[in-house]
C-alpha cells in the first residue's frame, strides 16, 4: 500500500503553500502565501499549527516574502527584512519556534554582510542573498524532517509489526515539517508493511486527535480507530494496546514531560495495565534549566472550549465554572523511554539526559 | 443557601409533568403528559431517562392515561390497560425499569379483581381501581425517592465538609424520582453546609456530566467545576479531589460494577492518587446470578456520536473507524465501597453482598 504521508507545507517552484489546518478534517485545501499580511494571518489563525511546522512556514515565508523586496543597498535590505520580521514574530508571541526560525533567518542575513563587495554588483548581490536565505530556509526545513525521521527510525526499533498503538493529541507530520514526532515511527513502520493498529484520542477540548491526527493517518492509509478520551483505559484492558506513543511540549532534567492535557492520565493507565509508554522529544524541546515538572507554569484556556462546541452550541450550562489547562506534566516515572533524534534515552532520566547533551553532535 | 433540588417528574393537581431532559441545559420545560402518545413519546425520545426515572414516569404516566378511560366492566378496563401497557413498554424494549414499572402497575391491577362485586357498583369501583393505581405509582416513586435518600444518608458518611468530589456521567436527581444516587450524599451535604467542591467530568461522547449533572448540581447552589474527563487525573494530583462518587448501571455478585465508559479510567487513576472510590448501587442493580464483570456484554454504540456533534459538525474525517463502548467494567479491586440503599458493602466483596442479601428488609 502507498503511504502517503501528508506535509503542512510545500514549496514548490519558489512558491510557498500551506494547509489550511482550520478547515480539517473537512477539507484539504493548500492556500499560498504571496504576502507577509497572508503569512502573518496563517500563523495567527492556526492555519499552520504545531512547534516545527510553524518555524519551518516562517523561515520560509520570510523567504517568500522578502525575495519580492528591492532594496538601494544591504541596509535597505536588512532594514526592511527587519520590519518584516517583528511583523511576523507578532502574529504568535509565546510561540517558541516562530521567533527562533525568524532570528535564525535574520542571523543568516547578517553573516551576509562581511562578504558583500557593494555596487555596482549590488543588484547581482542582492540575488544572492535571497538565494543564501533561501537555502537557509531549506535548511531549516531539512533539519526538522531529518530530526522527524531520526525519531522515526528509534521509535521503531521500539515496535513490532501489528501492534496495537495508542496516540493522543497530534504529534504528527501536521505539526511537523513531515512525518511528525511520536507518528513518525508509525509512518515507517506503515512503508515496511508493519500493519500497525493505531487507536487516536479525539483529545479534548479542542479535538486535535479528532481532526488532525485521525485525519492524517487515515490519508496514510494506517488503520486508525478513533476513541473519546474515556475510553483508553477499555482498550487497554481489552489487549488491544501494545505502546503508547505520545509527543511533548517541553521536558525537564529529570525526565518529566509536558504535554497536551490528558497525557498524564494515559500514562497513569498505561502503567497500571502493564504498557510501555513513549514519550518523542526533540532535544531542542529538553529544558536542562528546569529541574523537574513541578516547575512549569500550565496555560489556562478560556472555558468556552470545554462549555461551548467552536463557540457555537452551548454543551453546559451557562456560567458553570470550568477549569481548563492546556497541558498537564507526566511524571518521569510513568515514561517508559524518551526518544530523541538522537537516540532512546532510558531512566534514570536525570542522568542519562546530561550525558545525551555532553555527547558530540 | 436554599437548596433546591430539581425532580425529573411532577405530579401536581392529579396532573402529571416530565422534564424535557433533551432541552438542557438551555432551558428548562416541563411538559404535561396528557395521552399515551406523550409518554410514549417522553419516553422513546430520552425527554425522561435514567433507570428509575423512567420507571416512576412510566407508573405515574400510565396511571395518568388510563384514569381517562371508559369501560364497560373490569375485563374490559383491564384489556385496555394491558394494550396501553404494551404500547408504552415499547417505547425503549431494553430499559429494564420501565417494564417493571408497568408489570408492576398491571399486577396491582390484577390483585384488584378479587375485590370487585361488579356492577351496579361498577362506576364507583372504577373509580377505586384508579385510585389503588395512582397509591401504587406513588409508592414507586417514593419508594425510589427513599432509596436514594438512604444511599444519600449512608453516602454522607464517609464525607467531610469542605471536601472535593469527583463524579463521572449523570446518576443524579434528574436519573431519579429525586436526589439521584452518587450526587445523593452531595444534595444532603449542600443541605447541612457541607460546601463541598465538585468536578464534573464532561463524560463523551453523550455528555451527561456537562448537560446534566453540572445543570442540576449549579440550579442546586452547589459548588461544581466542569472538566474534560481528560483532566481528571490533573485535578486529583493537583488535591483537589478527597473523594469519587459514581452510579452503577449493573453489579456483579464479585462487585465488578459496570457504569458509564470512562468509569473504569477514573477508578484507576483515584488508586494510582490514593483517592476512595464509592459506587453506589441501589440493590435491584445487583445481579448475584452474574460472577463477575466479565459476563457483561457491553453495549457499542454508533461511532457518530464520536465523528459528529450532534450529528451535526463532523468533528473527525468522513468513514474514519470509531470503537464506541457505552459502559466500562470497574473491577472490585478498584471499588472502595458500594453504598445501596441498605448500607454501605466493603470488601470482600463477594461475602458481604452475599450477607446483604441475606439480611432481612
Amino acid at each position: 500500500m502507498k503511504t502517503e504521508i501528508v506535509s503542512p507545507i510545500r514549496f514548490e517552484n519558489n512558491q510557498l503553500f500551506i494547509l489550511d489546518q482550520t478547515l480539517l478534517p473537512g477539507e484539504e485545501k493548500y492556500i499560498e502565501i504571496k504576502t507577509k499580511e497572508d503569512l502573518r494571518d496563517a500563523i495567527y489563525r492556526l492555519k499552520v499549527r504545531g512547534a516545527p511546522a510553524i518555524g519551518v512556514a516562517a523561515a520560509l515565508g520570510i523567504y517568500t516574502v522578502t525575495k519580492e523586496l528591492e532594496a538601494e543597498d544591504y541596509a535597505d535590505f536588512f532594514r526592511q527584512f527587519h520590519q518584516i520580521k517583528e511583523y511576523l514574530a507578532a502574529a504568535r508571541p509565546t510561540a517558541v519556534n516562530l521567533s527562533w526560525a525568524l532570528d535564525r533567518m535574520e542571523r543568516k542575513l547578517k553573516a551576509m554582510e562581511d562578504g558583500l563587495c557593494f555596487a555596482p554588483a549590488w543588484s547581482s548581490e542582492l540575488e544572492a542573498i535571497k538565494e543564501d536565505l533561501l537555502a537557509e530556509a531549506e535548511d531549516i526545513r531539512r533539519e526538522d524532517e531529518a530530526a522527524c525521521l531520526a525519531m522515526g527510525k528509534h521509535g521503531l526499533s521500539l515496535l513490532k509489526p501489528e501492534m496495537g498503538i495508542l496516540t493522543h493529541c497530534n504529534a504528527g507530520s501536521l505539526a511537523t515539517a513531515k512525518y511528525g514526532t511520536c507518528l513518525a515511527p508509525i509512518y515507517l513502520g506503515q512503508e515496511q508493511g508493519y500493519n500497525f493498529h493505531v487507536f487516536a484520542d479525539e483529545t479534548r477540548p479542542l479535538l486535535q486527535g479528532a481532526r488532525l491526527t485521525a485525519w492524517e493517518l487515515c490519508r496514510a492509509g494506517v488503520d486508525v480507530t478513533l476513541i473519546c478520551d474515556n475510553m483508553a483505559a477499555t482498550v487497554m484492558k481489552q489487549g488491544k494496546i501494545d505502546a503508547v506513543v505520545v509527543g511533548c511540549d517541553r521536558m525537564a532534567a529529570n525526565g518529566d514531560g509536558a504535554n497536551k492535557i490528558g497525557t498524564a492520565g494515559v500514562a497513569v493507565l498505561a502503567k497500571e495495565f502493564g504498557i510501555p509508554f513513549y514519550m518523542f522529544v526533540p532535544t531542542s524541546t529538553i529544558d536542562m534549566e528546569s529541574a523537574s515538572g513541578e516547575d512549569m507554569v500550565i496555560e489556562e484556556r478560556d472555558g468556552r472550549e470545554i462549555r461551548e462546541m467552536w463557540y457555537e452550541k452551548p454543551m453546559a450550562p451557562e456560567g458553570v465554572k470550568t477549569f481548563n489547562p492546556a497541558f498537564d506534566v507526566t511524571e518521569h516515572r510513568y515514561i517508559t523511554a524518551v526518544v530523541t533524534e538522537k537516540g532512546i534515552i532510558y531512566p534514570p532520566y536525570s542522568e542519562n539526559l546530561k550525558k545525551l547533551f555532553r555527547q558530540p553532535d
